[in-house]
C-alpha cells in the first residue's frame, strides 16, 4: 500500500502576523483545513489524485478570501477573469484555461478539457462554451463580488497600476493563486492551480496558473508541483517542470530542487513567490521566498496548517 | 568575433514530395529563403539575435503559403485567431500573445509585449487594444483571406473537426506554424514563433506556440528553441525547456537532446512535428518526426533550404 499525501496552498507573498487580523487570519486557517479535508477523503477512500486536487482545489475557490474562483480579484474593467490547470501524473495528460468569467469552479472546467476537449489549453469567451457544453454550473457576477476586493479595484482603477495580489502595500492584504498537489494510493502523483491573477489587471493578461510547466507540473517519474507568485517569472523559469527536470536530468532530491529554484534561482531573477510539492515518494516540500504562504499538508491522517515562516 | 546563425521552420507534417506540386515547391522554398535574407542581415550586420528573429518571423508571417500571419487558418467562426512568441536567451525576458486577430504581424505584438507590457502573455481582444496602444499595423479580414484556406475550411466547418495544418489527409496539403532561431555575434541566443493554429478550431483552442518552455525557449547557457507540431503534445512534454534542461542538468550535446526528445520522447507520446534549435557554440538542429517539415538554415554566408527527410 502506498502513502498517500496531500498539500495545498493559498497564495504566498507579503503575508506578516504584525499585520493579521486574527479573526481573519482564523478564517483562512479554516479555508485550508476544509480544503485539505475534501481532498484527503478522497485519497483514505482508495481515490485517484486527480480527484483529490480537483476536490482541494474547488473547496479553495469557493472560499471568498482566496483570489480563486469565488474570490477572485477585479480587472481594470470590473471583470473577473480566471485561469486554471490540472495534470495527470500518471498519463501526463493535463488540461488548462484562462480568461474566463462567471464559471463557477474553473479547475474543474480544466479537468473537462483534458478529459472530453481533445486540447490542453482552452481560452475566454469560448472556452465558456465549452463549459456550458459539459454542463458545468455557472454563476452571476454577483457571486463572485466580495467587497474589500472592490474597495482594492476601486483604489487603482483609474490609473495604470495593478497589484500581483499578493506584494501590496496597502493595508488590506490580499494574495493570489490556490493550488494542490496530491499522491494516491495508487502511487499517482497530480497538481492543480487555480487563480484570478492581478487586480486591475489588463491587456487579457495571463499568469503562470494555466501555463502546464510553469504553474503546474505533474509526473510520475518525478512530483507534482503548483506554483503561486509573480507569474511572468515562474513563466519565464518554467518552474514546476524546472524542479521536475532537477530531479531526473540532475538526480537533485525533492527538496534540493525546491530550494535552488525557489529560493537561489527565482530570488536572482526577482520572482517572488513559492510553490508546494510532493514526489513520487511521498516527500513534501513548501518552499517560499516571500514572507508567508497560505499552506496546508496531510499525511498519515494528520492534517497542518500554516500561513507564516515560522 | 562570434559564429553568427540563423535557422528558420514553415511548419511540419505529412509533406511528401510525391504530393507536392513543384511551383508550389518552387514558392515555399522562395518564402524560407527571403526569411533567412530577412534575418541573417540583420546578423551580418551585427544587430542582435532578438532583431533576427523577427525579421525572420515578419518575413514568414507576410508570405500567404505559412500558417501564421497573413496565411492563418480559418477557425470554427470563420475567424483567424493567431498566436506568437519571443524570447531573449540574454536576459531570459519573454512576451507572448495569443488569440488575436487582425494584427498584421503577431511576432512584433509579441515583442512589444516583451519590452512595454510589464507582462509575459498577453491575450484575446485586450491584447488587440495594447497593439494599438503600440501603433503596430493592423490589416482588414480580406488581408488574411487566402483561398484554398477558406476551401479547407468550408470542407469541415459543420463538423466537430479540427485540423492541424500539417497533418491533413486532403489532396490539398497545409502547415502549421513557422519560427526562427539565432545567435549573434555578440554570443547571444534568440527565439521566435508564431501561428494561425488549427483550421475550424473552437473554443479558444491555444497551442504550444504563445507558451515559453514548450513552443519557444532560448537561454545564453544552452540553446534557442522554435517548435513545430501537434501542440498539445509539445505543452504537455514542454518541448523546448526539456532540450535546454537535457543539455544543462544531463550534459547532452544539443545533438543528443533534439534527437532524445523529439524521435524518442514525442514518437513515444503519439507527438508529430519537428523542431529548430541552436545552441551557444553555433550548432544548428533541425530534427522532426513526422515525413517532412519546411526549414532553412544560414551559416558562415551560406543559406541551405529543405522540405522533405532527404
Amino acid at each position: 500500500m502506498n502513502k498517500i499525501r496531500l498539500a495545498i496552498h493559498g497564495g504566498a507573498g507579503t503575508i506578516l502576523r504584525s499585520q493579521m487580523d486574527p479573526e481573519k487570519e482564523k478564517q483562512y486557517l479554516q479555508g485550508l483545513t476544509q480544503a485539505l479535508e475534501a481532498g484527503y477523503a478522497i485519497l483514505q477512500k482508495g481515490g485517484t489524485s486527480v480527484d483529490a486536487v480537483e476536490a482541494a482545489v474547488t473547496s479553495l475557490e469557493n472560499f471568498p478570501l482566496f483570489n480563486a474562483g469565488r474570490g477572485a480579484v477585479f480587472t481594470h474593467t470590473g471583470t473577473h477573469e480566471m485561469d486554471a490547470s490540472i495534470m495527470d501524473g500518471k498519463t501526463l495528460e493535463a488540461g488548462a484555461v484562462c480568461g474566463i468569467s462567471n464559471v463557477q469552479n474553473p479547475v474543474q472546467l480544466a479537468r473537462m478539457i483534458k478529459e472530453h476537449s481533445g486540447h490542453v489549453l482552452l481560452s475566454g469567451k469560448e472556452a465558456e462554451a465549452f463549459a456550458q457544453k459539459m454542463n458545468l454550473p455557472f454563476q452571476s457576477d454577483e457571486y463572485f463580488y466580495e467587497e474589500s476586493r472592490f474597495k482594492q479595484w476601486q483604489e487603482i482603477k483609474d490609473t495604470d497600476c495593478y497589484e500581483l495580489d499578493h506584494t501590496e502595500t496597502k493595508d488590506e492584504k490580499k494574495f493570489g493563486t490556490v493550488g494542490a498537489v496530491a499522491l494516491d494510493v495508487h502511487g499517482n502523483l497530480a497538481a492543480a492551480t487555480s487563480t484570478g491573477g492581478m487586480t486591475n489587471k489588463r491587456y487579457g493578461r495571463i499568469g503562470d496558473t494555466p501555463i502546464i510547466g510553469a504553474g503546474t507540473y505533474a509526473n510520475n517519474n518525478t512530483c507534482a508541483i503548483s506554483c503561486t507568485g509573480h507569474g511572468e517569472y515562474f513563466i519565464r523559469a518554467v518552474v514546476a517542470y524546472d524542479i521536475s527536470c532537477l530531479m531526473e536530468y540532475k538526480g537533485l532530491s525533492l527538496k534540493e530542487a525546491c530550494n535552488y529554484v525557489v529560493k537561489d534561482k527565482l530570488v536572482k531573477m526577482g520572482g517572488e513567490g513559492g510553490l508546494i510539492a510532493i514526489d513520487n515518494l511521498g516527500n513534501i516540500e513548501l518552499p517560499f521566498n516571500s514572507d508567508g504562504m497560505y499552506r496546508g499538508w496531510t499525511q498519515d491522517g494528520k492534517a497542518e496548517v500554516r500561513i507564516y515562516e515560522d
